[in-house]
């Protein structure tokens, strides 16, 4: 937990604007990566320097600029004051501990979003923050770590099989959202493989560690819940507005990303109303097996504990007691014994205790 | 679980309106039915090859096409190209994973509906996804099985009984969603019974088992309400704005199917509060029975342990325990247990354990 | 409950506004009532036949037509025909499973709502479905099952005590929903009644017959609000809009039924609250006791199984148990015996558990 | 409860309007004061005769009416005609069991408040319905039963130190209505004691009768709810909505009222989830404890059975045992016996049972 | 709790706009600070008189008057006189017992917020009011307690790093808004700290504890949730609304700092979700305990027991008891027992209790 729903490190009296980091020290180089591409050109090059990268922007293209690594504050401050950016917005990207948000400004919109991956490994969901900000020919996407999953989308670029080549920054960050929110399935899916089994085990053979892992799913979807809830809000407001640079047609697509959010958000209470019912069930059984081990823990007390203080008796040494003398004392003993045994199995079992 | 609560399969890096058949593999056939029809002809007619069918359609009067199986991406992309259907829409089509949902374009409208069927040899509802296109002579409905409830629908359409050939694609769309929403009700009087079974087991003798049905029909009842809840929006959104392809006439039994699909909602609601407040009362019923258990072990222990213990005494063999001399000695031991029987039962008796 | 939170009576494939009965059948003959009145006359009379009927109305007058019982189907048809009602809603007359709702025409007001009966007998909650029709002149109801509330409100109208007669049919409307929400207050308070019961019992001396009852009155009480809730919104539309069917000196009284109606549902919902509370504290009551029956076999158990041990091992039969020849040996035993005893005594008091 | 959350007494087939009293007959006389003031003039008297207070009234001053008790229906039905209030307000007035509402008229302004007073001795809180009609003049209230909490505010307008007499009905109905809130709080710090106290007990030493407190103020705060709740909708409707009869600065004072409202409810709410986490808290305390409680007995018991069972061994007397005749037998089985002691209680520390 | 849910004392008949100081009572005497700064001049000095302070104040720059302690109520006053603030506005300001909340009036806006600070040694949340008043060139803070978080603002305009200077007192305002809720980021960073150690716990070695320390911070995240909830509110209604006093370029840092509440919420409601969940599964792993300890007295009892009885025959003194005789009784005897040992072995062993 400590790592996933980070707060902001106490930043108490610092002026707002201060561009400072906020998040998992690593010690890569900060990689950018600029794709300047129209229906004619593509042209793909990675630089260690944002002032080299910004004047190799064709102007002519469209030009995606993705930085990998936020701890050197210079990089996002050059590219902020190149594009004019507010300087809260800078703030904001530098800081990982955001909730997805957007920002939107005369002449850029900005969407900060949480890339998703299970780790398989720990059964537990990682995550990365991903800002985009959309300007008329440029975007600027800024990542945590590097390696992400859009390389496919840049061979899509590359490669000239779609049309996306020929349509404007909104439809690549389009495409960028898309690419994320389809990777929520691919997490949900793991997550519901997991449930699955830990249903089975629920209804056949439950024990002490299906705790912990209820425990341990719902925490991971809660996790994932606050990651992708406010999401929806944010491409709620994409769609429905009007801004200039959003077009049209790009505005059917976002709704599709809009929908399959909601269709996660949906998956993740769905999943939360289960694990909550299986713990209930989980509970209820617990209650279940300590009633039969105290049925059967009862039977045997109150059938043999007064039949022991029976051979108690006859095992005193007191000088008269005349039972032990009679022949056939000990042969009533044995019927007694048997006699109590029969009364009380048919008591049990008239409860429904055997 | 894994069948039903189905996610996406992870197309990450796919191009946005890529024709993917998402869902379960069948080997059928894909079949295609057109149904032509105005007030005076009735043509019914099955083809194997799209393009026939669309060539046979009748641009006189209203034509039905119905395509079981979606397994085949080139009969959709096929009508999808004749009826000028945005790619994300057939996308839709194709993934059947889809919640309800409606798409409203200018010149037709798009809804996502879950046809559910109610297994009863493992008390589980199954699910069909059906997509239909509103058009203005053309209707377009997409199931992923052959075989459907549609069959009454037809033979009114085709026996002219009703006034439903008189009308529009929108009173056959409305007809076809009336039906699918009707079976719900088929499936709320199942499940009703089944609950009503488990009601009368939880108030008799309540056992092992109920637990695991009452978790097993509060899923089903998840993943109804997932299927139902969003179709209340859908009609809700048909059944609010104005659209050029609903006549106003329609409305009225649009608005009556939402009708319904509320009903059907708040049985579903009713049916969990009830199932929950079983899982209560049930839980609260083995503590009682574990309670009920511990007072008989407890009531026989703390009658029998200490005579044991005075049996014990009189059975050591210290050479010299003057008690077992006394010629009463045995008789005042009797009289003593007796007396201590009686004061354990009294005590019993007052604190309500008897 | 099959009874109760009935669901339609599977319908697939009837062609829309077909008029079926769904609901329990009754033997009884179809009862109609005409009830002409304005400020000077009164005339009450009934038919067997609802042509004669119809034809027997007074068109200076508002014409109250009652019909008790909804198995002829000829009635409803015909009534329906003469006045021009939609034939949904005459199948939702006819299907005693709706929810309550409200349809508004532009010559008439349809209205269903739930009559409610408290069968104290089996402290069950029975109900019959009440469809109002309001049109200029005419007031058209329906009612399942022949006796209802309505006989004070008929002996009003009769003897001119009140003002009534001299307004008009959304005025008698008023009073028969005024009527129905009343006696639900007749209901809450015996439900109140019950609870409080409940909870004398369960402060004093939970038994274990309380459990159902809980179970049963929380399953009432969702009825209950299944059945008055939708009527919140009936009313609350009936008052906010403006008709010409509904005068405006009318709204006011409206609006104090709505009033009522939020009591109502208001009362259900702290009845429901106070329940839930009541199934805790008795959970974790039962747990409680648990708790002591326990405490009471531990303080027994952990005193004499200790002892016994002793007696058992000077009841041994080893020829050589040196102790057993001490002349002190049994007083010696009988100290150790009562100093552990003593011991164990004083460590159950410092845990309070004596 | 059956005092407090009350239900209309059913009142079926009444016409609407009459004037019947619902609530708590009292023995007393109807008390009708009369407080007539403005910047210059201040009268105060009492009469027994709702007539001669109206003939007294003053219309050069604003005066106020207050009644204590309703059970004298003439008293409401002579002040009734005479400001020309709606029968059904007046139907309100008498009917003690209405939730907090509001009613605006074109010439008067209907407000139901609840005067809440909290029984030290038997920690509730005890009810009491106050009406007020705000007129231009005129203000009327309506009590329940004699002697209330306006006696500060009388002196206030009596000894003119405030600037109360200056101005209109409106600011001395919110007067009336704050004064009522303002003791809203005296009623939380005295719940807030309490409830702090159950959390001592919580934290050191819950005892059984815990469990009945906890689920005693859970339904006092319920019904507390009940009546602050509607309140903020009353006040807020004052607020939000412009009435000739409401001064502009007087909405400022209001709207503090309305603040305070919001905080009271806030209060409760808060003090709800506190006692919930209680019972949480407390249920699970129990069941530790029961989990300690076996521990100690499972501890005793896996100890001792087995070793009785070896000392019931060498007291059987068998011909032959050949044990019994060692000359160290007794000593072997006392090493027996601590080895074994020891092995089990290293057993339990390793378990961390001890 | 009962410090920090605080509620009014009574005040029940003193006329609203009253000042009087509810809340803790210090002996400190009240500390007032003046900061009057432009982008040229800085002045900063403390007063003991609020009358000089006023006095001081510079007409052509921005004044900042902070007070430290509320109980003197003059300082109050004279404020309040000076600037015309309105009597229940400086009622508000003394009552200590207020949540967030804004009042906007033509010539100034006030603000209640509360200043958090977390206290390490009892992990307790500690609770300070500070009011805002913002007008043309005046900025009000009052605050209850001497010494405070602001340090590193005034620092700020003192040494004039940043463009703070220029600005107006809206911005000030928000600086002083920003750094409390920047601090909350530090309350909430510790308590999820301590939610990680009781997470910890829980998974290894759940205690006693562990209860109550769930139980501690869930009602400290109440308490929090309580204090930054209505600041949602509060700021919603400063970004949303246009007032003169608010510069446009302001509302965009407004809207951040409204983002950081929102997080702060949500981080709080997620706490709490999870502190449920740990009680819950506390809770069944609990039951899970209990019955592990009474499957391992059960099979120590139902072994045992029954063997103890075979003994206690064999140790029984009748004179005649044939199987005492035989030779091989004791070997017979043994071969008995051990063959009931593993019998019993195998039945659990099958049960998976061992």
């Amino acid at each position: 937990m400590p790592k996933r729903i980070k707060s902001r490190k106490s930043k108490i009296g610092v002026a707002p604007g201060s561009l400072i980091h906020v998040g998992e020290h690593v010690n890569d180089d900060v990689k950018i990566q600029l794709i300047s591409y129209n229906e004619d050109i593509f042209n793909k090059a990675s630089y260690e320097n944002i002032e080299k990268c910004l004047s190799a922007c064709n102007n002519d293209a469209i030009n995606w600029i993705n930085v990998d690594g936020l701890h050197e504050v210079e990089v996002i401050s050059s590219a902020g004051k190149r594009f004019n950016i507010h300087p809260l917005i800078l703030e904001d990207i530098l800081n990982t501990t955001q909730r997805p948000k957007i920002d939107i400004d005369n002449n850029y919109i900005f969407i900060v979003i949480k890339m998703l991956y299970y780790n398989k490994d720990i059964k537990e969901i990682e995550s990365e923050q991903v800002s985009i900000i959309i300007l008329k020919n440029y975007i600027l996407s800024f990542q945590e770590f590097q390696g992400d999953i859009f390389d496919d989308l840049r061979r899509r670029l590359e490669y000239n099989k779609s049309n996306i080549r020929s349509k404007g920054t909104d439809y690549l960050a389009y495409s960028l959202i898309d690419t994320i929110v389809d990777s929520y399935f691919d997490i949900i899916e793991n997550i519901g493989d997991s449930i699955d089994e830990i249903e089975d085990i629920l209804m056949s053979n439950p024990s002490n560690e299906i705790l912990n892992d209820i425990y341990k799913f719902k925490r991971e979807l809660i996790f994932l819940r606050n990651s992708v809830w406010p999401l929806r809000e944010v491409l709620g407001k994409l769609v429905k507005s009007e801004y200039e640079l959003i077009d049209d047609k790009t505005v059917m697509y976002l709704r599709d990303v809009y929908d399959h959010t909601i269709q996660v958000v949906d998956i993740i209470e769905t999943y939360r109303d289960i694990l909550s019912g299986m713990l209930d069930t989980y509970l209820s059984s617990i209650s279940n097996k300590t009633n039969e081990v105290m049925k059967i823990l009862t039977i045997f007390s109150t059938i043999f504990i007064p039949l022991s203080f029976l051979t108690g008796i006859y095992g005193m040494n007191f000088d008269y007691i005349p039972e032990l003398k009679f022949k056939y004392g000990y042969l009533v003993f044995w019927i007694i014994t048997i006699f109590c045994i029969l009364v009380m199995l048919n008591y049990f079992r008239r409860k429904k205790w055997l």
